[in-house]
């Protein structure tokens, strides 16, 4: 049967991407080898990672200014990593704290100096994106998350919040996970951002880094696999990199640049956020646990009204395919996640089962 | 044409297990999803680690005291994590330095604290393993590299160096990269053992640590992926883990198991290398660099007593598919990776090679 991925992440992968990456475990480039016995230092190799990086820099219009490096740890590394390259001596941080993984953040900027908590949703567990005050402290740079997977919020625009580091000629460094590459954005205003792949870019096993090359304060005391400077200077190579998922992320950007780069992507995704939200707000049965204005287009969170019907729904949700469509543990009722490679059709499956639900 | 694969890492994978793992991309367990899209939460990938961290248990003989983690960045963010979590403070480390590898490891250590060489075969070009003296420094823990990849050393035994260890009472802290699962050895004598996974684990992405719980001081200060702590609480889960790659080296350990474990593969790992070697010293035209008990088993690197012969060799060598032969770049000549999946075949297609060159 066919199945309607909503994982939250890892999450679904383009079908072509998949078929690709599997041949390449296979052969690559006609060698007899497999992608996973070659060495990273072959011109094969070499290739992969110079293209990805040369297609995410063209889709998200990147100029010179601004590296792109493919490393690993997740963002979960990069809450530290930011923070120890970008704080200055006795400096301060600044971060919006929209939940879990900015407060993960919050925690490992605290073990590297003062961080300053500038605005929060924690009053209304966090189901809105909170304001920022005009004037900031002086601090090194400001760090938020642009999307968060567990509430649902999504920050739909970062102007405000780019004025706002410009005017206080503050560092920006956004944590972009789970919603990069959706939507269209202008990566000048940002000094660093970060990405686990296992969303719209990947499979798990690699993060994205997109750093200004002279946005940070050099330093070589760091521990050399922490600093950025390190992979800027190895180009991604100072180790030996995760090679299949940066081929798979390849394969991705490939596929995004196909059909059309990210304008035509986002457009879809607004396209197929409007439909099951829509029929969130339209169904007696449901309702929607987040601010209307900062809903986001990537992870829609929802609950039934009344939980006597939960066991219903989810049998009727399975018998048609629809998986990885539960709440995160500490929120529980229900999460769509409809990543870029989530098809419109998968969309009408869920609200024919919803509208099937409250006909019964 | 078929190849023979002497790739110094990332490097040969057996067969069945490439073939298995293209196939888990085009769907794992019949769920009619890959497995690069399902969450590393869903019973279906726990299974899988939990096989992986079982199997490696039984094939080391790994008992209750140790945890076995799959983490990211290598064996490149492990010299600075290791350091960071075993250098009490105040306290003093000490290396064995043969070349490279365990330069970066002292490199790393030195920022963390006071950083003691106890041996080193710089003075040789590393072409062989230092003796260490038995009365050392008060040290919190003596770190060495177990096999050297570039030059093609090997501690063929780990008694003297967990002796001393022993004697001193110091934490003994090893970077079996290059040659775990290779040979039998005594997983009790250690504290901490990692390996990047892309030489006998699987392909790269992933990193194998194996701990002894009760072996280093808990500190909740450090930065939450880089101390151990972290992944022994969350069992390799405290972040989404590097999922293929780790499935990968399940199939790998499968295999491993299937052959007769350990014993088995060391057996015929010993054979290989003799039969490379006994060509070396036999042929007229090739030479060994290393000293002879210091050979590594795993990386045989030799050379051409005269350079007059490299274009007919390298040529030879391409015709009857053998790949990733050459050198690495900073000693030039030879260099046939022999690791656990390479096939005794491929070695007598290499010897016929050198023979075939000779009686030209």
């Amino acid at each position: 049967m066919k199945k309607h991925n909503f994982s939250a992440g890892p999450s679904i992968l383009n079908h072509n991407v998949i078929k690709a990456a599997a041949e390449s475990v296979i052969d690559i480039n006609n060698l007899g080898l497999s992608l996973l016995e070659i060495s990273h230092r072959s011109n094969d190799f070499i290739k992969i990672i110079e293209e990805a990086k040369s297609l995410i820099k063209d889709l998200l219009n990147i100029n010179e200014q601004y590296e792109v490096l493919f490393l690993q740890g997740g963002a979960s590394l990069q809450f530290y990593m930011s923070a120890l390259n970008f704080a200055k001596r006795n400096g301060k941080a600044g971060y919006i704290d929209t939940g879990t993984w900015s407060s993960k953040a919050i925690d490992e900027s605290k073990k590297v100096g003062e961080t300053l908590i500038l605005a929060s949703s924690k009053d209304q567990n966090y189901t809105y994106i909170p304001e920022i005050n005009e004037k900031i402290d002086n601090i090194d740079y400001l760090h938020f998350t642009s999307n968060n997977t567990i509430y649902g919020t999504q920050f739909h625009s970062f102007e405000n919040i780019s004025k706002i580091a410009l005017a206080n000629n503050t560092k920006l460094i956004c944590d972009m996970s789970s919603d990069i590459l959706s939507k269209e954005f202008d990566v000048n205003k940002f000094d660093l951002i970060y990405a686990g792949a296992q969303k719209n870019i990947g499979p798990a096993g690699t993060t994205l880094v997109i750093i200004r090359k002279d946005g940070f304060e050099k330093n070589n005391k760091l521990p050399t696999y922490l600093n950025y400077q390190t992979h800027i200077e190895k180009q991604s190579m100072f180790n030996t990199p995760p090679v299949f998922p940066i081929y798979v992320c390849l394969l991705t950007l490939r596929w995004i640049k196909k059909l059309g780069g990210i304008k035509s992507i986002e457009k879809n995704n607004i396209k197929k956020a409007n439909l099951i939200y829509d029929e969130i707000d339209r169904n007696s049965l449901f309702y929607g646990i987040v601010k209307q204005k900062d809903r986001s287009n990537m992870n829609v969170t929802f609950q039934l009204k009344n939980k006597k019907h939960e066991d219903t729904f989810n049998k009727m949700c399975h018998a048609v395919g629809i998986s990885g469509i539960y709440g995160h543990r500490s929120i529980g009722g229900y999460r769509a996640s409809i990543y870029n490679a989530l098809k419109t059709e998968s969309i009408y499956v869920l609200i024919d089962v919803m509208q099937k639900l409250e006909q019964k």
